[in-house]
Formats: C-alpha cells, sequence, structure tokens
C-alpha cells in the first residue's frame, strides 16, 4: 500500500458516520441495492441493513462502482430484526413513506443517531415497516408521477443528513472507535 | 376523461416550470435516461434536452413509470446544440461538474431560468461542456467513490431547485402561457 493511498483510505475512516444508517426493505433489484450502497459511502454510511426480499437475497454487481468494498451489509430475515438491530444501537427510525404522519424530509433532525428506512419498487415500505418507524419523511411531489426511483430518494434525504452533519462538524474527526479504524485500515488495504 | 382525471393534469401543468431544464450529455443507459425524465416530472420540468451518444440515440423503456408520457424530450447531435438552445430561451447553464471553479450546489441560485446539465456515467462531462457552461456544481463525497449515479446526482441538485422555487412559490401559479396549457391538456387528455 503507497503512502497515499493509505492516508486516502485513512481520511474516509475518519469521516465514517457510525450513527448513520439505512436499511433497504425488500428491495429487488441488484442494480438499486448497488445504488443504495454507492450513495451510503458518499455521506460516510460504514454499515447498511438489507432486508431480504422473500424470494431470497441474491448478492449483485454493477452500479456500485466498487463501493460495496467499503460499505459492510448486513442482511436480515425480516424488518423487525433490521429495526430492532437499528433501536438496538440507539437510532431513531426514520421512513421514507407518504403518509397523514409524513413531514418533509428537511425537516427532521439527522445529527441524531438515526436509521433511514426505504421500501421495495413497487409495495414501497410495508405496513408493518410503517408502524415501526418513529417517523415518517417524504420529499414533495411536483409532477404526474408519485415517487423517484428507491436510490434516488435515499439519495436526496441522505445528502441533506450529510448537510446537517456538515454544518455540525460531524466530518472534521473521527467518529468511528480508534481501535475500528485501526482493523478496518488494516482490513482495506489487503484489497 | 374523468372530471378528476383532467383536475390532475391541470393541476400539473399549473406547477410546469417553463424556465427550469435538463441537458443529458451522451447518457448511455436507457435506465439512467429513464430515471432522469422521472425526475424531471417530480420537480415540474415540462421538456428537456438529450445530446445523442455517439452510437446514435435510442429511445428507451423502463423506470420511467410513464414519466416519458409527461415530459417532451429533444433531442440535440452535439452539446454545443443543446446549449445554444436552453440560452436562446434566457437561461444561464449550470454543469453538475467537480472542477476547480465548482461550487457547492446549494449555493446557486435556481430560481433564474436555468438549465442543469448532466455528463455521461463514464466519462462525465466533456470538456467542451464544461467550458460551455455558466457555473459548476458539485454535490459533497465524503467516501471512497467519487461520483453518485448520474439519475441520482440529478434528483439531488433538482430537489434542491424544486426547493428554492417552492420557497419562492413558483408552484403556487400557473406558469405556461395559457394557450400552452389549454394545448397540453388536450393532448395529455387522449392518452
Ligand atoms: C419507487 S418508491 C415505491 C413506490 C410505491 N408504489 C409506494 O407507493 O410507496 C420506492 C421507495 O422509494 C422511497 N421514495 C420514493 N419517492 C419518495 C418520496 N417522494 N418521498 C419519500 N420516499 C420516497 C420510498 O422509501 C419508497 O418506498
Ligand atoms: C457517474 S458521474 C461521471 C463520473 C466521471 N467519471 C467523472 O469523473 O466525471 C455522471 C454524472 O453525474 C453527475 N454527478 C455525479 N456525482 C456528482 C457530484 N458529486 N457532484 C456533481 N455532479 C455529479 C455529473 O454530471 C457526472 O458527469
Amino acid at each position: 500500500m503507497t503512502p497515499q493511498r493509505k492516508a486516502r483510505l485513512l481520511a474516509t475512516l475518519n469521516r465514517r458516520q457510525p450513527d448513520l444508517t439505512l436499511i433497504a426493505e425488500q428491495v429487488h433489484k441488484s442494480r438499486n441495492i448497488a445504488a443504495l450502497v454507492r450513495n451510503c459511502d458518499a455521506v460516510g454510511i460504514a454499515r447498511m441493513h438489507i432486508v431480504a426480499p422473500k424470494e431470497g437475497y441474491r448478492d449483485y454487481s454493477g452500479t456500485a462502482l466498487g463501493s460495496d468494498r467499503w460499505v459492510r451489509r448486513h442482511v436480515h430475515e425480516d424488518v423487525e430484526h433490521a429495526v430492532a438491530t437499528a433501536r438496538g444501537q440507539g437510532m431513531k427510525v426514520y421512513a421514507a413513506h407518504f403518509s397523514d404522519r409524513a413531514r418533509d424530509y428537511r425537516e427532521v433532525d439527522y445529527r441524531i443517531p438515526c436509521a433511514l428506512l426505504m421500501g421495495a419498487e413497487k409495495q414501497g415500505i410495508s405496513t408493518r415497516a410503517a408502524e415501526l418507524a418513529d417517523e415518517h419523511v417524504s420529499i414533495p411531489m411536483m409532477g404526474m408521477v408519485s415517487s423517484f426511483n428507491v436510490s434516488t430518494a435515499a439519495g436526496i434525504i441522505l445528502v441533506e443528513a450529510q448537510h446537517q452533519r456538515l454544518q455540525a462538524g460531524f466530518y472534521d474527526q473521527p467518529r468511528l472507535p480508534r481501535d475500528e479504524i485501526r482493523r478496518t485500515l488494516f482490513e482495506w488495504g489487503q484489497r
């Protein structure tokens, strides 16, 4: 590993946000999962959660541009388990979902520990997942079509989270535990 | 056409933004074009511009969810022509592009007549297009990968434009010429 490469990996690890994550509920298309992984990497998410579609989870390849090497994926059998895991880490759960209780996605606080829950391409967020979520957030739609592609919607909301965290200085100093940075740097160095 | 349907079409036309557009420079994958069309519809763009890839322009199908029925596409042979068309309509051109002169995408004004220029999946914005643009705008990247998928990046920037225009009341009253609304309503009613 060249010193430049090492410095780059370390700089990335120093910007990782352990208290921000994404949960993808039954997203079926591998290219959508790949794009979600890429979005997670871009805002500093170190681990994401995938609720496996009923037909089973196939790993994917595609448009992640290698970002899947930098984001850990945890696969869960159902959304209860994924949400319980995030909650166990002290996170609030925001579902990207239109409902009576949905708030504009810019109005909620992403500086607190939180998980963004995204729904499937066709069915969207399940009734159960909507119940489990602490808040619902939505992006205004001004046209004929009633939703964005799931990875576009995730990108829009995650970049708002990134913005709030940039303003708050969350990317200015390491937020992962020191030993996790050391271990991950070693692991990444092998790739 | 039911009265409800007619009201819905009219409400959409009353939110269309004639002084906001998107130019896609040689975006090759039809599913990316489809996702761009969907994003345009969502923020009220009535017409978008496509610079045909050198290999020729194939129309696409896919993830637009029918939004291609609501957004007019103009195909251009080269980026000069597409930019000249937008300029001829009094628009400023913002290229989504990392460069020395790039500004944070949230810092520019999207309430003025403007066109957002997006680059190809691999090559990004061409040198020529970067020269032609009035400003370069970029979205901060905090991870290992250096770009978002083109449709995700477009969604992020267009929703910022939408936000500025919502704040300014641009969706509160019709902005398309009356006769264009009438003609388009008639045309959409046939579909
Ligand atoms: C293609 S959409 C699903 C559409 C589905 N037919 C529905 O009615 O929910 C896939 C996912 O993207 C997210 N999404 C898309 N557009 C959104 C918006 N405008 N606001 C919030 N989330 C959105 C949601 O998580 C949604 O479940
Ligand atoms: C996949 S990117 C192209 C990457 C290309 N390798 C490059 O270096 O430009 C496709 C297009 O999405 C837009 N884009 C992606 N990420 C962006 C970002 N962070 N800021 C601004 N535009 C971005 C740009 O228009 C870019 O040309």
